[in-house]
C-alpha cells in the first residue's frame, strides 16, 4: 500500500521527466531562436516540481512503511533507489533546484550561437552563474552524503562513482597513451580521402540505415539535427541527434553509431519498471560503454564496416562502387586514423581519453577553486598544450567552447566517458568469448545476438544493481583497463 | 502580495501549459508510431498537476485578500479571469480531468491510422468513453455554474458563450445561405485547373513566404507537418502545422494562410502579461475570426491574389509565368468556387457554416443523449443530405472521422467557427473603414497597417475583457451577423 503510493509519486515525476526530456530535445533541434525565454521558464519549472515531489516529507514516511511491506527484489531496489534520489532532493533547497535550471538553460542557450561566433565573454558570465550555483549544488549533497563536493556531482551522473576510483585510471591511461599514440602515428599509413559533398539528405538515409542494422526501433525513436549529436527522450521515444558536415561523412555516421549505443540501452530498459528508479539506466559511465562499445568495439572494426561499405556506397552515391577510397579496408584506416587534434567529438579512441583527462584536470579545478571562470580559455591552452602538444590561442569555438557539457551544468559527467570506454572494452571482451564468431555475424550484417547478448546481461537489468555489480555480473570481475589497453593495442599499436 | 501568490501560481501552471501544448503539437507531428500510451501519461499528469494547481484551497483565500489590494486594471481583470477558473477547476474532480485527457489522448491517436484506413469501429469505443467522460465534465461544470451542460462545454472555449446566443445564428445562416449557395453555383464559371504535382518542400517554402507576408514572426514560431492543420504552441513559439497534397497546393496554402491568422493573433498577444489567463487570447471564437478573417477576408480576395500570384508561381514553379491559370483571376476563381462537398476543412465559406450546424446539430444531440455513439455515421448520412444534398454512405473518413475535434475531446468547440465568421467580416468592415486604400495595400503586399489595426483593437487586448466587449469595443456594436451576409453577397451573389 505505501509502496503503492511511492510507485504512483514516481511514475508522476517520470512523467513528469518525459515532458522535461521532450523540451529539452526540442530547444536543442528545432526551438525558434527567440523562444528560448520561455522555454528556459518551462523547464526550470519543471525541475522545480520534480524536486518538490521527490523530497516531499510523505515520501519518508511512505518509505517508512514500506520497510514493512513484502517486497520483491526489484521494488526493494526501486525503495532504494527512492530513498537516495529523496535524500539528496531533500539536501538540495529547492530555489538552488530551479536556479541551476534556469541558468543552464539560459547558458546552454546562450553557448549555441556563441560558439558559432567564438565568443567566450558572450558565455563566461551565465558560465559563471552556472558555476557558483553548481559548486552550491556539490557542497549541499556533499554535506548530506559526507562526501567530497565533486564525488557528489560523480554521483549524480554515476552513483556511487568517486574521485578516488577515476584518479588511479586517469594515471594509467596518461602513462599508457602517449608512447601507443606515438606508435600508431609512426606505424599508421595515409588513408585515401573520399571527395564530398555528401548532401545532408543522404547522410540522413544513411544514419537510419545505421541504426536500423544495429537493431534501433525507429517506431520507438527518430534521428534528427542538433548542434551536438546526443541521445534524448524516453525509452519509447528516444530521439538521437547529429550534425551533418558536407564534407566528411564519417563524423556523422560515427556519431549516428555512438548514440545508436545509447539509444539500444534506452529502448533495452526493463519495459515494466517504466517510469520507476529502478527501470532506470544504472549511470553515465555504463551509459557511455553502450554506446562506446558500439563506436568503437564493433562499428570502427574491420568487420562491421565489411558488411557497412556496400550500404555507404548505395546510400551516398546511389550505386556500389569499386573506387579503392570506398572500400572497407580504407574505410577501417580512415575510422581508426590517430590524429593530435583539438576536438574531442571528432578525436580518435587512442586520444580521447587525454581529452577527456583535461576536462576532468580543469571542471575539478574549476570546482575546488582554483582555477577562475575567466581563466578558463588560458587553462584549456596550458592543458592541450601538456595533453596533446597543441595550442588552441584564441580559438575557442575549438577550444574551451567546443563542448555542451559546461555550459549545461554537467560538470563531473566527463569522467563517465573514459570510465564507459574501459567497460565498454571489458564487456565486448566478454561477450565476443561468450558468442563465438562474433566477427563473422558482424562481417555479415548480424548484429542481433551481440543485441540479446547485452540486453540480457545489461539493458534489462535496469537499476537494480549500481554500474560496478552490473559490470562484475557481467564480465566475471571488477571495471580495470586491462580489456581497453590490449584492444588499443591490439587495433593501433601492433608491429 | 497576495495577488503576487496567485500571479505566481499562475505562472506555473502556465508554464505547464507551455510543456502541454508543445508534447500536444510534437505527437501530431514528430512523435514515432509507438511512443503514444507514454505520452498520452505524461500529458495526463500535466493535466492533472495544472488542474490542482489550479483548483487548490489557497488560491480562494490569495483571492479573497487580493480583494483588499490595490490592484490596476489588468489586474484586476486577471484576478476575476483566475476566480473564474478556480470555481470550474474545483467543480471538476480531479481524476476526471485525469480520465478525460488520458482518454482524448489515446482517443486521438488511434483516429490518426483510424481515418486513414476508414476503420470507424476502431474509435467508435475509444470515443464513446471520451464522450461518456466529457458529458461528466459538463454536467459537473453545468451545476457549479447554474447553466446547461451544453453550455458549460460552449464556456470552455468561449467564457460565456451560450446556445442561445448561437441557435438564432444558426437559424439566420440556415435560412439565407442554402439560396445564396445555390445562386453562386448558377452564376459562377469554371475556373481553370492548375495541373500538379507540386513537391512537398516547394509548397512548405511557399507557406512560409505566405506566413511571413501577414507579418508572421519565424523566429518566434515555425511551419510543420501534420494529419489535420492546427496552430499550437505558445506566444512565443506558435507552431502552425499543415499537410501537403501533392495535387493541389491551394488547399496548403489556405490552411497555412487560415492558421497564421491563429498565430498573428497568438505572437500578438500583450507580452507583459505571458502566462497569466488576462494575457491569453479571450476564447476561440474570436480566435477563430483572426485566422478566418486572413483567409477569407484577406487571402481568397482578388487584391491579395494580385500580390501574392508572382510569389506562388515563383516558388512552385521556379519563375513567373503568363500561363492563363495561373494569373490572379483564376486564382481568385478557385479561392471562391462554391462546391457541395464532403469535407469542412476544404469547403468553401458560403457552404462551411452548414458544415458546422451539422456538427453542432450532432453534438449537442450526443451531449443531450439524443444520439448514440453507434449510430453517428447513419446521424452523420443523414446531416449531409439535409443540409448539402449528399450521402456520406460508408466513407467514414469523408464522414464523421474527417475532423480531430471529438476525437480529442473538443465538443463544444464547432460553433466558434462560425461566431469567428460573423465576427471577422464586422472586424473587418471595421478596420478597412478606418485605414483606408486597404485593397490598394493589399495588393502592393502590405499588411502592416491591417496588422497594427488588429494589434491594437484585438490582439494585445488579451483577455481583459470578454469577446462581445471587445468586439463592441472594435466595432462599436453588437455581433450581427449583416456585415458576414453582406461579404458572402458581394462575393458570391453579386449579378
Amino acid at each position: 500500500m505505501s509502496y503503492q503510493r511511492l510507485r504512483d509519486r514516481f511514475q508522476r515525476i517520470g512523467d513528469l521527466a518525459h515532458a522535461s526530456a521532450m523540451l529539452s530535445w526540442d530547444d536543442a533541434t528545432l526551438m525558434p531562436s527567440k523562444a528560448g525565454a520561455a522555454r528556459a521558464d518551462a523547464l526550470a519549472t519543471l525541475a522545480g516540481l520534480m524536486h518538490e515531489h521527490a523530497a516531499a516529507e510523505e515520501v519518508g514516511d511512505w518509505m517508512a512503511a514500506a520497510a514493512d511491506e513484502d517486497l520483491d527484489p526489484w521494488q526493494a531496489a526501486n525503495v532504494a533507489l527512492i530513498e537516495r534520489r529523496w535524500r539528496r532532493a531533500r539536501a538540495l533547497p529547492n530555489a538552488l533546484a530551479v536556479a541551476l535550471s534556469k541558468a543552464s538553460s539560459r547558458c546552454e542557450q546562450a553557448w549555441r550561437p556563441a560558439r558559432a561566433a567564438n565568443d567566450w565573454p558572450a558565455v563566461a558570465r551565465l558560465l559563471r552563474t552556472v558555476l557558483d550555483l553548481t559548486r552550491q549544488k556539490a557542497q549541499a549533497l556533499a554535506d548530506a552524503e559526507g562526501c567530497a563536493p565533486y564525488d557528489a556531482l560523480l554521483g549524480e551522473y554515476e552513483p556511487g562513482l568517486r574521485r578516488e576510483r577515476v584518479e588511479p585510471l586517469f594515471a594509467q591511461l596518461r602513462a599508457a597513451l602517449p608512447p601507443l599514440i606515438d606508435r600508431a602515428l609512426g606505424r599508421q599509413g595515409k588513408p585515401l580521402p573520399i571527395a564530398g559533398p555528401f548532401p545532408a539528405e543522404r547522410q540522413h538515409a544513411l544514419g537510419q540505415s545505421m541504426m536500423r542494422a544495429l537493431g534501433f526501433d525507429l517506431e520507438r525513436g527518430s534521428l534528427s539535427v542538433s548542434k551536438h549529436p546526443f541521445c534524448g527522450g524516453v525509452p519509447d521515444d528516444t530521439r538521437i541527434t547529429t550534425r551533418y558536415n558536407e564534407a566528411d561523412f564519417l563524423e556523422s555516421m560515427f556519431a549516428v553509431l555512438h548514440e545508436t549505443g545509447h539509444g539500444l540501452y534506452q529502448q533495452g530498459l526493463p519495459a515494466a519498471w517504466r517510469g520507476q528508479p529502478v527501470g532506470e539506466a544504472c549511470g553515465m559511465a555504463l551509459h557511455e560503454s553502450q554506446s562506446l562499445l558500439m563506436e568503437m568495439q564493433v562499428c570502427r572494426g574491420r568487420p562491421f564496416l565489411d558488411f557497412a561499405a556496400p550500404i555507404i556506397q548505395r546510400r551516398l552515391l546511389g550505386a556500389q562502387t569499386s573506387a579503392a577510397e570506398w572500400q572497407p579496408a580504407n574505410l577501417a584506416a580512415l575510422a581508426t586514423e590517430v590524429k593530435r587534434g583539438f576536438i574531442r567529438v571528432d578525436s580518435d579512441e587512442l586520444t580521447y581519453p587525454l581529452h577527456v583527462a583535461l576536462r576532468y584536470e580543469l571542471e575539478t579545478a574549476l570546482l575546488d577553486g582554483d582555477l577562475d571562470v575567466d581563466d578558463v580559455p588560458e587553462g584549456w591552452d596550458d592543458a592541450m598544450r601538456r595533453y596533446l602538444g597543441l595550442s588552441t590561442g584564441g580559438d575557442f569555438a575549438n577550444g574551451c567552447m567546443q563542448d555542451v557539457h559546461w555550459f549545461a551544468g554537467l560538470i563531473g559527467y566527463f569522467p563517465c566517458y573514459t570510465m564507459g570506454a574501459v567497460i565498454a572494452a571489458q564487456i565486448y571482451r566478454t561477450a565476443a568469448a561468450g558468442i563465438g564468431d562474433l566477427d563473422d555475424a558482424i562481417r555479415a550484417g548480424e548484429l542481433g545476438a551481440l543485441l540479446a547478448w547485452l540486453r540480457a546481461n545489461i539493458h534489462e537489468r535496469g537499476q537494480r544493481k549500481p554500474t560496478l555489480e552490473v559490470v562484475r555480473d557481467a564480465t566475471g570481475g571488477p571495471v580495470e583497463p586491462d580489456a581497453f589497453l590490449a584492444h588499443l593495442d591490439a587495433r593501433y599499436g601492433a608491429a
